[in-house]
């Protein structure tokens, strides 16, 4: 690959994060500003199969305190292969993505994560295995009434994680992996032409609930930014053009005698001598 | 604005969401995988007027449960200009971009907040007002040993704030502004060209937090992505192309007594019958 072009790419990418120092387009509307109509604020169940979430988080969490869970939260790429519960992928699920209120009649969901304009423009599909009462297979979140609903089973579902997040083998173990879609619309309507930096930040929110709320629970995981959206996509059903999974985040059962294990992760640092 | 310049600004930037269905490059090697020089872990002091912060948090929270500070966050755009303490300062940058270790001999810090890769290509700094003990002007964070640093005085702070933050008025009343660049090299070097995407998500996890901690404290605010980040690279003196400021979060004093002027900024869903 030629320096030119890795020039080019580096300063492509730095050109999207930079703000006020592109082209102005004075006179854009959005389509909320022409006041067309609105998108649906959260996409419709997919299939027949839903399950309802338990709301009785009493006694699950094993950190209660905000700071310790600040304190001691760290990523975590070892997994014991234990049963989650499901009041455990409920209170992820919750803390990540849950609808606490309706804005308006119907013009935004307030959520336990902040979202720029409230728009939520994301949707939650899990790989999931191992965890209490639930079949192995792919499932959707329905944050309207907190369900989940099982969309199908896949032949081999540790190859299908392994391979949509571009062969990290450590996250083939974990009970349940988060992938996030973006619905594109749902935040362009209101910010339009400026509505894909800011709506990438905002998946930071919900990743961080997760490393909190896998912390107040005793689990681990680790948010993953290698993620083959192609693949995802075909395999959940989703057009990529107006809908792309684009993050995820694996969360499992994990052991504090592991943690040697953990930082052995990180032996290239030791054997680098950096 | 023609549609068809609409349609190729929008299709630009749902390109720089999607994985996996760009081009790939094979053969990129990073600077990481070169085995080049790693840079600086964080930026070093720019001033020589550094100001340790407290870490004593006892007793400062308002809320510690981790679930109720989920359950009860909520954006806060209404200040009612009470001091803010120095150790709540502190706290607010402690538990979004605080050092709690080092990896290996200086290869990576560990903070408060997840990063990819624990690159931690952020650099934070602030306008203050109204804080105690500290002198009205702009501050620089210094995470190694947990320090901030005067930088200078503005003729007129509010202004700044109002401009920085094109004009969104309410936020001039904030005690503080946290300004946050992104030190590109600092990502690059081992992620190259494909660095972008997932250092803007990280942004996320450390607003997460400034929201969390925030409700912790009994104080609000509101992250804000439309920064005029050639402006604030000028005023903190930033060359824009190394490292420019892109997204900001002001947190203030409130109170409960405000919450009807929190709902009037949403009157327009009311008005609109959305």
């Amino acid at each position: 690959m030629e320096e030119k072009e890795i020039q080019r790419l580096i300063e492509k990418g730095r050109a999207q994060i930079r703000r006020g120092y592109g082209i102005t387009y004075p006179d854009y509307k959005s389509d909320q500003e022409l006041k067309k109509p609105q998108p649906a604020l959260v996409k419709a169940p997919m299939s027949d199969q839903i399950i309802d979430l338990p709301m009785d988080f009493e006694g699950i969490e094993k950190e209660t305190d905000f700071l310790t869970i600040v304190n001691s939260r760290s990523s975590h790429r070892v997994f014991t292969e234990e049963t989650m519960s499901l009041k455990q992928l409920s209170y992820l699920l919750w803390t990540c993505q849950g609808i606490k209120d309706i804005r308006g009649k119907s013009y935004a969901t307030l959520r336990t994560v902040p979202c720029g304009g409230a728009r939520h423009q994301f949707e939650t599909y899990m790989a999931i295995q191992n965890v209490e009462s639930l079949e192995d297979g792919l499932y959707h979140y329905l944050p309207m009434g907190h369900k989940i609903e099982f969309l199908k089973k896949v032949d081999d579902l540790r190859d299908f994680i392994n391979v949509s997040l571009e062969r990290q083998i450590w996250v083939e173990r974990a009970n349940v992996v988060f992938y996030f879609s973006i619905d594109f619309y749902r935040v362009e309507w209101r910010y339009g032409i400026y509505a894909h930096n800011v709506a990438q930040i905002d998946a930071g929110h919900i990743t961080e609930n997760i490393y909190l709320a896998s912390t107040a629970l005793g689990l681990g995981g680790c948010a993953i930014g290698s993620v083959d959206g192609k693949y995802c996509d075909e395999v959940f059903g989703l057009d990529g053009e107006n809908e792309t999974i684009f993050y995820a985040h694996p969360v499992g059962t994990v052991s504090v005698k592991d943690e040697q294990k953990e930082k052995d992760f990180y032996a290239f640092v030791k054997e680098q001598g950096l």
